[in-house]
């Protein structure tokens, strides 16, 4: 009876396999990685170099080398990729599924892709990759696998035992049949435990399950994404607009969209441009923030003329400059508030929206709830702190008019980016900070102006 | 053979429903949610007022009921459960597997809590659930249900499926037998597909695959989630520290984990305190702003003292003037900026992660290369403007100063608030705005009469 694997990858570990992989030393190497998950195995090689990773993974298994490949980070596996021959990875693709194998084969020069897929010799393999290269990386045809389990609604338990059986190799993981009728239109599911149980020489059409939820092929990853969610599904079928099913996606991959769609949202929040991390270079990670830094920088050089444009309202009354951050910092905090909520509806998708007019007046509402009380609160504390009388009443008339413009400005932004196809989430970063900050202080110039 | 159900709920749809709920329409309301997904169904109740909702569900068959209480938002739910007596929670506490269950009885005042459990006749699902209500909601133990089929490694074939056909009725979903020895130490799993294409007579001990990776009751449901998204897993048990097997997780409710976190981060890092959406009141949502508002301002009252301060200054030279908002945006954004990467980081954390010091020292590098260009930037743009040249030398002086310090504090902060147990993102919100921009302030003001 073995035991549990439990791999721990110590600083230890590190050190002694960095030697092994220095001093060559096989036998270490494939004992020390023997029955290790391959998803640990990834993690353990990202720390090496292309060269040692390749040579490491030379010494293993070939399904153990395809499952690694297929785990590393996309940017890591693109340099890797470059290693190896053409006739090495079309023993990998071989040993992948369908979407796994595609998305190696995205990462390609077109002539080595051609290539690999040439030497294929697995012609239903070979099929299924071409057909899948066809979609877009990010709707359901192209998340989809062509792999998946299905039976003739005619057929019996037995009959549909044999195609298990014939498909077992090619199909990891399997969650049910699907049942089609003669032109393959998919109609229902019939789960494994069900097989199990049935009799088997009942009919396929006795026992299944009809009324399934699918998706069509150009559904984009977020809306597969909230069905499968909605619907709790571990695995969702794949269908043309006939109904013909054409593959299946697996919740895995879904995991990985969500994920991703997250980690892309929360860098576009932070003025982060690129899909950079921690770990990539100085250069890498500086080239990726300096786009919305300098836009910062442009907002900011505007505002100095701006502020220019004042110079004898300030010569006059110096105090003046005193309130110019209070009020671009609340105008800021607002519309990132107000865009936020607007992402968080937009990603949440209920079936009713309500009408943009009530959505504005709500909006507005709020605006006015928070406006006057932010005002009344920095109208107080200046004049308990003896402010000028007159100046502290101008800058709460201009707080209250940030706020509300602020929250405006918050709630259509998003709103007009998702309109015309950007993500949303750009209007809670930089973007809106930069456009509120020289909002706020044309509107409080302008009611300095008008009222002192 | 029936069609699969597609479920549109167009306006017109739901203004018939409604007409027929207000007319008490029995047979319609009966007729057009036959067979309709219950998640469809919790979507369409959503739309109406708690009596109406409990009405149309007292419509339905009961195993519809419980996935429709199961399915609803847990805001309205908790509004909802009220108008249930305690026998009607338990036949529907009943139909729903353990996880599940207690999710809802959690929901419940203790006294009605009590009183459903005490119905129940079922010994074990009363059993598992008081094992369940021990655990915390955000950890492994929180997670899982008891709801699972488990083999002893010394049985046979025809003894595992004896066992499926025994739990068929509670297990709702099953991927794969869990295979356990005497003690109900967790050994590995066999697949579903396996057990069908093996012998009757092989023993389990021939066909199970060892190696397989668990959770532990206490992990957090993050750890959960990192686990099951590295390994591609749909399910996973839960062991306790003896490697007793004690329940499992599914992927579904993973998914959800994930996407809750991703919303909280999302509010955290606008400034939007506690869990509120577009749909909430008025009210709500102006509470859930005002905090961050306040601290805001406060920040801003601060600023405008600090501003004051240095009056004479800025009576000597208005310009000075100018420059606050480009300094206090930059430091600002640069902030952001480093705090999100430092997030992500946490949030995807690798193996190996570099010591304290090599991060540090990236970041003085990234920060140095950006600062340099940006203030080589403004120190152009100035001089092509015809800035004075002391100014504007001062002003890029100061703005490399904040660019160094601001990145410093947002790599910082994060990782301070995770040491001490609070949500690392909070430092990608309004409070390294806030700091940051009394901090820019001040850097300015210093190098300002510094130089001067």
């Amino acid at each position: 009876m073995e035991e549990i694997v439990q791999f721990e990858l110590s600083n230890e570990f590190r050190e002694r396999f960095q030697r092994a992989v220095d001093e060559k030393d096989e036998s270490f190497i494939k004992e020390s990685l023997q029955g290790v998950n391959p998803a640990d195995i990834s993690t353990l090689l990202h720390e090496f170099d292309t060269e040692d990773s390749k040579y490491v993974i030379d010494l293993l298994p070939l399904e153990t080398r395809a499952e690694i490949i297929n785990d590393l980070d996309e940017d890591i596996r693109e340099k890797f990729l470059k290693v190896f021959e053409p006739n090495e990875l079309t023993e990998i693709v071989n040993h992948l599924d369908s979407d796994d194998a595609v998305d190696i084969l995205n990462e390609l020069p077109i002539k080595e892709r051609e290539e690999v897929i040439a030497n294929l010799d697995n012609e239903e393999k070979e099929a299924n990759i071409l057909d899948l290269l066809r979609y877009d990386e990010d709707v359901a045809g192209g998340l989809m696998a062509k792999e998946l389990i299905k039976a003739n609604v005619n057929w019996t338990v037995v009959q549909c035992i044999e195609e298990i059986r014939r498909q077992a190799e090619n199909v990891q993981k399997v969650y049910s049949v699907y049942v089609v009728d003669d032109n393959d239109r998919l109609l229902g599911r019939v789960s494994l435990k069900r097989i199990i149980l049935a009799d088997d020489k009942k009919k396929i059409a006795d026992i299944y399950e009809p009324g399934l939820v699918s998706v069509e092929t150009y559904m984009s990853e977020e809306e597969v994404a909230q069905v499968m969610r909605k619907y709790d599904l571990e695995a969702v079928p794949v269908v043309n607009m006939q109904g013909k099913l054409l593959g299946r996606i697996t919740i895995d991959d879904v995991v990985d969209v969500i994920t991703e769609l997250a980690d892309e949202e929360r860098q576009i929040m932070s003025g982060i441009s690129g899909d950079v991390e921690e770990a990539d270079s100085v250069w890498m990670l500086s080239r990726a923030r300096l786009p919305w830094l300098i836009i910062g920088i442009i907002g900011g050089l505007i505002n100095a003329r701006l502020i220019g444009v004042f110079e004898d309202d300030l010569l006059r009354i110096t105090a003046i400059a005193f309130f110019i951050p209070l009020i671009q910092a609340t105008g800021g905090n607002v519309g990132i508030q107000s865009s936020s909520i607007v992402v968080q509806s937009l990603a949440n998708p209920s079936v009713f929206n309500d009408s943009m007019v009530k959505r504005l007046v709500k909006v507005f509402l709020v605006a006015a709830l928070n406006g006057i009380m932010l005002s009344l609160l920095v109208y107080g504390v200046n004049m308990i702190t003896g402010g000028s009388q007159d100046l502290s009443f101008v800058v709460s008339i201009a707080l209250f008019s940030v706020v509300l413009i602020a929250s405006f400005m918050g709630t259509i932004t998003p709103l007009v980016l998702d309109k015309f196809g950007f993500n949303p989430a750009l209007a809670s970063g930089p973007f809106i900070t930069t456009t509120n900050d020289l909002l706020g202080l044309a509107i409080y110039f302008y009611t300095v102006h008008l009222m002192l």
